[in-house]
């Protein structure tokens, strides 16, 4: 059945018809109502020619997708995406994914919110002063920013998880355990969430008198071998750390192997907290000794950007207009005393 | 630098700019060489609306993709959409993703193919006797499949993996190093992949008067937890397999820690065998027993798709039609000789 079809049989304008499914609020409750069931019943779905046409609207969120080395194994992405896939699903809206060499990333974003084929964007992978926010703010086109950018005045609209303080929490659980000497697997330099990560480090440590050695902080993608190389490099310094916290469950694992190749056992001989995406993939329970982590959904979180994306391209309303999501921190067995 | 200005520069036609920029092969080479000189010097990048009115192409690509429990922690398709992108890029062209409730694929591609927002399709997740082959081939819009789909007339382009090939060579080796009681940890059922290489394994196995017992077959999602349930399935059977076929390493990884936690070694007391998409996250030279493989690259795969529907929207050439790519056996230290 077409949208003409379902006009005639409801007796309701094609107009208020598209905007009742798509959501926009000038149409009453009860209409609205009457009007997805009957789309339900007889099998009808807006076809995006028809949606344009009925509200201005191209019904598209548009992303640039950074290719290369760097980006080749995120698995993070990939669960984000899928959050914001199936929320986007919901309201019938697509997504323009603009695949970018990250060194023309400016001018994919500026392409992508001019040629008219997106109704908003979404920004992600933050940098310490990034540039983008003034120019999607010059832009007129709505966005929602995942994360936060240090350095810029927070006047955007965000998403972000509170990383400092998750890193502070799981720093001073650690210090509470009697570890002084701790290392931090951090994720790659330049990023605004690295960034908070390493100061959440800090101030635990400056908290209680002691500092973070740079020896013992380093940064690189966030895969298992990375993760296996950065402990490999911490366990052969003389005074090897009693305590490490990893970016990510990915890192974890490729940590926890160096750990199982020189016979050190996490939670005895080495404490071990990661940050859990919550990717399927990866679960800290499953890991041979289970993971203590601060825990945040990063579906969860893509989910959440296209509902107020959304929200914002339909109403123009944008609240609230910033979120910070508290990580949880789970205690499981890969942390426990200092040795000795 | 506009369009416009780059062609008053150069007094060459802003259409033939926009051809040469976009590979149409209209323009003589020492003509595309001097436009992409100039636009590289002057910092011209063409935009999507201008190369939409001088090719009538809108220079993307579209994919519906299934959300929900199945699909949720696909790293599979991450991993092939990097690719897909990577090419994409390199071309100026973009990705039009459209998510969907696998319930609603065929409508949602219908949209897809009808709406004007994508140049070509790439069609993925093939099922057996999938009908939405049939479809795209009454629909006028340049496709690719990634895959097959078993019982239907191979008249439509595609790249796929040899998957029964691949997994018949990995069930000719266990049987050659006395394995008879063979298990398959396999992918979802219906789908294509997964059907050709239980096949392959059934016929190797068959050729050796062996048959494959039903008690040793498992379809689930490929997931590292998947993997887990289904080996403690299998070695709380009376009858405990000797060697294990995986249809990923995500599966392998959970698989491992049943194993492991029954004292088991991998290539001593059980082989193992997995099939290897080449995921970054997983490789199987890092696991704890480097793992035997059957590999081809999911990455590379969606770069070859990208090339191949590119080439095929710019120039409407589809050579060659059918490309089947053969797996690597690669041997590591997860497979060794029966045991007794």
């Amino acid at each position: 059945m077409n949208l003409k079809q379902l006009s005639q049989l409801l007796g309701i304008s094609q107009t208020t018809i598209s905007r009742a499914l798509n959501g926009y609020p000038e149409v009453n409750a009860e209409t609205r109502r009457k009007i997805i069931e009957a789309a339900r019943q007889n099998g009808y779905r807006p076809n995006a020619a028809a949606q344009r046409l009925a509200t201005g609207k191209v019904g598209s969120i548009g992303l640039v997708m950074p290719t290369g080395a760097e980006h080749q194994s995120d698995v993070h992405f990939g669960e984000f995406l899928n959050g914001l896939g199936e929320v986007s699903a919901r309201n019938g809206f697509h997504l323009v994914i603009m695949p970018t060499d990250p060194r023309d990333e400016d001018e994919a974003l500026r392409d992508l919110a001019a040629n008219g084929t997106v109704d908003g964007i979404y920004l992600a992978y933050m940098k310490k002063n990034d540039r983008r926010i003034a120019m999607m703010k010059s832009l007129s086109i709505p966005f929602m920013v995942h994360g936060r950018s240090w350095g810029i005045e927070p006047d955007y609209p965000y998403l972000d998880v509170d990383n400092e303080g998750a890193f502070h929490d799981a720093a001073s659980l650690l210090l509470q355990l009697g570890h002084e000497n701790i290392a931090l697997i951090n994720g790659p330099e330049g990023y605004d969430f690295t960034f908070r990560r390493y100061r959440g480090v800090e101030a635990a440590l400056a908290a209680q008198g002691h500092s973070l050695d740079p020896d013992k902080v380093s940064h690189s993608v966030m895969t298992d071998e990375a993760g296996f190389l950065m402990m490999e490099r911490l366990l052969d310094q003389p005074q090897q750390p009693t305590a490490v916290l990893c970016a990510s469950t990915a890192l974890a694992l490729g940590a926890i192997r160096s750990l199982n190749q020189r016979g050190l056992r996490p939670g005895r001989d080495i404490s071990l907290i990661a940050h859990d995406d919550v990717l399927p993939l990866l679960k800290p329970v499953n890991f041979s000794v289970p993971l203590t982590t601060t825990r945040s959904s990063l579906r969860a979180a893509g989910m959440r950007v296209a509902e107020r994306l959304i929200a914002q391209i339909k109403t123009g309303q944008n609240e609230p207009f910033h979120e910070l999501w508290k990580a949880e921190l789970v205690v499981r067995a890969s942390t426990g005393p200092a040795p000795r």
